[in-house]
């Protein structure tokens, strides 16, 4: 490389999201880029020329392992939509008038589906009014609902995380025994993807009978069916553990999660908060069974732990950020880095590049055969396609007790 | 030893609870016990004459190390508070008869408060009646109220991962900007006493600014003063992370979760349920202040979370168990092993035993001069007391990217 690099993180966080950060660093010295800047809280930072030099902070290979192990965007990020190129070109000669001051080759951007939309309408301005910066798209995103790729980084470690805490969880629900029974809610994140959710299943093995019931927000859900389903399990034993994604609706559209909404969680703008799917079934629950109930929502948690990180999930979003600088070393613009899986077992990938014209805005689903037919769990399919992304470990540098990240005072 | 052991577990469960259990496994085989029976449920379950051989169960030196790092009860737990000994002498009849069927040499009880009421109870009928067992009380509670010893196996593994939680979601909450700042409440558990919520302040580091404010429940919240606070901190930062006790009141005695407690959140017997602090608390702040607020309950995942625990914790909790059964064959009965500090850096501490009549039914609660003036945070004491407790891992033994638990189908 001849010129400068820069790399920005948009949309929600996740454990991995700093391992591609790693890969497009290390990668991009590597190949010889002569200052490697990050846009603070991305594209948003880099219009109001937020910017640093990441030599200045990613100073040695310790702050490189440390930086692979630190949750949530190091670089800060955001939601931020660009107009489109005919509303408002004001916002792109701005952004290019930026990058080509800092003599940018290559623009990565790690995000999901509306970091694509920002990648492939940049590229799509640079070609149009010949600039030389290229674009490339890193995935990243817990909810594992881009397109084209096999998966995207973030999700198998939060995939680990959630099988974890419900195994754990089940295994305390099973110790107390309560006269009728306790039934635990847990609920889980994916709006409209029940790729998360699914991964409740991976508690089940030799020692864990696993959740009773799975619930995607792909299929109607039905609390009637729910409640009958419940009884029965509480026929045969004490303790009833079911994972629920947010995004769970009835077949009328309507979100579980409002079915309990008061006055009080209307928030300061008149904005129903949508959380509280958990709640609203765990008291609906006690209401039909007349036994003890809790729930429980993963939060923020399942996004950020990134003490239980996958090795495999945090290696590939390593490689997918170094694969991002390569491909824009070569030549290529308007690209995203997507996973190839060549084999489940013994599990084999490799990175490739998609146009990013065919897959922004796009939204993968968990298929309909990869839910059993009552809509109650997912099968092997499902089991078979998650499990080799939540292997190995990436064990915490501890201090003091507790997991070091790499910390930049915001 | 001559005589065979029974143990059982009860209360709440913890992340170090078994840890307690392999230690009275391995000091009585070690000692020559001929059987070692666990109760099925604790003494509710002995009542109904529910019990296992633990060596059918235990096989190997493998076993010991699952059982170690497996969360909650493995035996079962109960809450269940044996009657005044005049109120019910067949109730104690009964259990005798049983624990004489059995050649019980020794009872080891692992729990807390109310289980040290059911060491003391069954000790004094026996002196009383003149039966041979002896009964020693083994501590156990996350909440770290128990009297008399320095702190509770539980309680370091908990700390251990509020810390490491919080610090998780203070990273978080940095990383995404809105236009007016966000406040995270995290609610963390402890009715009366604030042992878990201060530890969140273990966040706190060289590469982390910790939780804005730590609200315990031993002190009286004031949610005016709450929300000047909140004002004032955000003047400075986009990003404001509190974290409270499930338990803080007002002053007038009304607990913070019952102001938003609405009729969808009464159960199946028309109690009110007692969560919501944390919900209360955001939806109150974004009135207040008009930002963006977001409630994370730790809940059970707080107790259960073994896959992080402290080997500090891990190894006295098996320690106090190898010293209950030490203490029986030796000839001590109505005693509980209580834990010495005798050195905070380094970290030194040794077990002793204490009458059970001075521990029973009381409550430790945080010293009033471990906290601020103000109530909103630990003092540097508080730290030095908890951190030695959080310190070393014990690495989980993972199979197909899970921890792996001794398992015992209930």
């Amino acid at each position: 490389m001849k010129g400068n690099v820069i790399v920005g993180q948009s949309g929600g966080p996740t454990a991995a999201i700093n391992s591609s950060l790693a890969g497009v660093y290390r990668t991009a010295k590597d190949r010889g880029a002569k200052k490697v800047y990050g846009m603070l809280h991305g594209i948003q930072g880099l219009l109001q020329e937020r910017y640093i030099d990441l030599s200045e902070h990613i100073k040695n290979e310790l702050d490189i392992e440390l930086l692979k192990r630190t949750p949530a965007a190091y670089l800060g990020s955001c939601r931020y939509k660009l107009p489109e190129i005919h509303e408002n070109r004001k916002v792109y000669e701005k952004i290019f008038e930026i990058l080509n001051r800092l003599e940018i080759e290559a623009f990565i951007y790690i995000g999901g589906n509306d970091s694509m939309d920002t990648i492939k309408k940049l590229s799509d301005y640079a070609i149009v009014t010949g600039q030389p910066t290229r674009f490339i798209g890193c995935p990243k995103t817990i909810d594992n609902d881009l397109a084209l790729t096999d998966h995207t980084p973030g999700y198998g470690s939060a995939a680990k995380y959630i099988g974890t805490s419900v195994k754990e969880i089940i295994r305390d629900g099973f110790c107390l025994e309560y006269e009728k029974g306790v039934v635990t809610i847990v609920e889980i994140m994916g709006r409209n993807s029940g790729w998360l959710t699914g991964a409740a299943a991976l508690a089940k093995g030799e020692d864990c009978p696993g959740p009773d019931l799975i619930y995607l927000p792909e299929l109607a859900f039905d609390p009637e069916k729910f409640s009958k389903k419940i009884k029965k399990l509480m026929e045969k034993k004490m303790s009833v553990v079911v994972a629920v994604s947010e995004g769970i609706k009835l077949a009328d559209g309507r979100y579980v999660c409002e079915l309990g909404t008061s006055v009080d969680f209307v928030d300061a703008f008149g904005h129903k908060q949508l959380t509280g799917t958990a709640s609203y079934l765990a008291n609906f629950v006690a209401g039909e069974v007349g036994c003890k109930t809790r729930a429980i929502e993963l939060s923020t948690l399942q996004r950020a732990a990134s003490h239980l990180a996958s090795r495999v999930d945090i290696l590939e979003a390593y490689q997918v950020g170094g694969a991002a600088v390569k491909a824009a070393d070569e030549g290529d613009s308007g690209k995203m880095v997507v996973i190839d899986r060549f084999s489940d077992d013994p599990y084999q990938s490799g990175t490739e590049l998609k146009d990013v014209h065919k897959i922004a805005n796009g939204e993968k689903l968990v298929p309909r055969e990869w839910v059993n037919e009552e809509g109650t769990y997912v099968t092997e399919e499902f089991i078979t396609y998650v499990k080799p992304l939540i292997q190995g470990d990436v064990s915490p540098v501890m201090v003091d007790g507790i997991p070091r990240h790499l910390y930049r005072p915001f």
